[in-house]
């Protein structure tokens, strides 16, 4: 029996330990409660408020009969008046608890706590950089539908310069799943970065640029959608405005859903702005509060790992 | 065994299943601690703090063995830079927990999320709205005292008009308790509204108007008193203090108290301001600390009556 | 069996209690987790957020099998819209747990508190007045390291005119623990205040006062650095740079420590800004990590005799 060790990025799983998690998160999904975790807290240290994330982490843990004790506000302990490191926070919050779940403003906010922490670290999202648990659990929601994540047409639609679920999503996607297609549908100005084009290369993951469907529709086997990220435009509100121009035509409705094969599938990380229209909501291939609901899965099997071993 | 449905406004009751309410919420005075909503989760969403009505609930669901999670900051849901509609976030945080408790900040918020909710909604408080889980603790102080709610003499006293304990509890005692007597005494400018009294008469319920007690202290078996809702006249500061000072002749003194019935009980729903002096605190007749008490008891009731059944 | 009254400060134990809290508190150290406290419910109110010693206190609570309801929000309950007493706050939350503890933005709080309160009360800090449970974590950790609280020569360096933490240290030596002798090491500006002196005198501990260490640091036993309370010089920062530019020579470095005995121990109640460097945190003698943990130890001791007895 060995232990999953800190959850900082996507990168970090080989394919072996990918196929686990999502065995054990099956396993979760027929469990409504058990004391798994008995004795066991957990510190949500969320440096900024992500009401969604934390429930979800939350509500994994004491599924699984664990405590929590929990903060949207952890930036007071380091607040202007008060100064303190992440680094030393860590260390004090690590003598607390079993394991922390961390939600960082910055870059690179797991991996320095990390190193301070006495117990296993959870990167619930650090700025701009990484949110691996999303990237699983809509991993695991591709598999669930489809059986295998192989020879699919996977199109990822909307701001994904700014999108973080995408980005890690694309790690995934080249370096575990060879043989599916990627369609990178955006406004121009928040295209997918080299970055992540060139990693694709690097694994040979076939991709494609565009800026509308145009006649890919019913090919495609999942649209994962996103919001434009507002918040990102701060300084450039025309820029936004213009975003959400283009994306008019990338919103997805009834019309264009009933040209998508029947056995696709429609994702989005959500928050949904109007880039995913109520009316589709009923149809059976919109999946995003199915996958919204399999994070708690997924957390439940990584807390399980983590704590308990696998 | 049946489960009580979600509770959305105080009108949506029959007589037979208030007393059951009644009954269950006695026997959960004797009950420091159980195991029956052991592996239950409720989730706590507040779009607005109120740390008295999220305590209350919260610690009948851990007085009955279940689990929390828990916001007073679920506006961060639907911020202006993420825009979620309250119905997105319903079904999110419906797929995390057994039942959710509802703080909402604007009128119908308990409808609508029911309509989207996989779990049942308990409504506490949505804006000018209802706050009915309020009324049935009034209900069940009032009948604690005398046995049964019949043949009293009750007033409601102070904002009527911007108070939404009041009305709901007038709707409970028109549909259900007949062979009352309801006085309401108020500034005139914040009296009962309309649709209230029209209830009443529709019910035949006997009620009566002022803006002082004159000599009906020694009459009254009820006296509610309520605060000036400050927040209310925010656009009318002298309004403000006109109110406050037609109210002056309201408070309630240990003059007052002093001719009032030894039987006779004075409520307030929290918090209270200068409305009644600190110095009737001591008085038995003084029970608004024993009404907020048993707000524990009737959240206790309603939960195992929702979620294990009755 | 006895149990443990209300906690409101220093000067209130005895000197056989503080034995029984010390041993209690060393049988915590083996428990990770036990159900002693199954059932019991503490409120978390806190006025202002502290989030590190709410942490250490919920930790404490749920390790030992106990339930929390919490809010860092409390002054919402006394909020000038709604203007509710502390009074009142606490004689409705006493009726919904077993144990409450406080954090009040003023002095006195707790003691007001525990005149109202139907549960037992801990103060977690008054303003700029006590802070009793962090006085006696770090009576445990010298007491911890040196087997003895006697002989031992303790200096308390930094902003000690701010400074609770040092105030309730001093107030335990001098009525507890004789045969020590203290330092007092500041800026001029910020030296211990007179009725702490007072206090020593009449107690007949020995005490000496400097602006920095001179030759001092080969004799020591304890160290107790403490930050610049930068939020205490709001209305005039010239005095806070000044007090900044004066503490720059009682910085704790490796060549300061170089300079200490291998048996001393160096103390800080936290949060550390640059006042201890952090290459000092890898040294033997560096213990404020652990005494941030033996916080935990300390209140599971405390909350275990007020609510179990010892």
């Amino acid at each position: 029996m060995q232990k999953l060790a800190s959850i900082i990025d996507a990168q970090q799983f080989d394919q072996k330990t990918l196929e686990q998690i999502f065995e054990t998160a099956k396993e979760m999904e027929n469990k409504t409660h058990s004391d798994l975790l008995k004795g066991k807290i957990m510190a949500s240290l969320f440096y900024e408020p992500s009401t969604r994330t934390r429930f979800s982490f939350e509500a994994a843990m004491k599924r699984l009969g664990g405590e929590v004790i929990s903060t949207e506000n952890a930036k007071e302990f380091s607040s202007k008046a008060k100064g303190e490191s992440l680094e030393d926070s860590i260390r004090v919050v690590s003598g607390y608890c079993d394991v922390i779940t961390l939600r960082y403003h910055k870059e690179g906010g797991a991996k320095r706590a990390n190193e301070y922490s006495r117990v296993p670290i959870i990167n619930a999202g650090d700025g701009a950089g990484q949110h691996p648990t999303q990237a699983l659990l809509d991993l695991y929601t591709i598999k669930k539908n489809f059986g295998e994540i192989r020879g699919l047409k996977i199109a990822m639609v909307g701001d994904l310069w700014n999108g973080r679920t995408v980005r890690s999503l694309s790690y995934f996607l080249a370096k575990h799943y060879p043989g599916n297609e990627i369609f990178f549908i955006s406004p121009g100005r928040v295209a997918m970065r080299d970055d992540i084009k060139d990693y694709l290369n690097r694994y040979n993951l076939s991709w494609t640029e565009a800026d509308s469907f145009e006649d890919l529709l019913p090919e495609l086997d999942v649209i994962y959608q996103t919001r434009v990220q507002k918040e990102r435009f701060a300084e450039d509100p025309t820029a936004y405005e213009e975003v959400v121009a283009e994306s008019e035509k990338l919103i997805i409705d009834r019309q264009k859903v009933s040209q998508m094969k029947r056995s696709a599938i429609i994702m989005h990380p959500l928050p949904r702005l109007s880039e995913i229209r109520y009316g589709v909501d009923k149809d059976p291939r919109a999946k995003y509060f199915e996958q919204a609901e399999n994070g708690l899965y997924v957390r439940m099997a990584l807390l399980k790992m983590m704590l308990v071993g696998y």
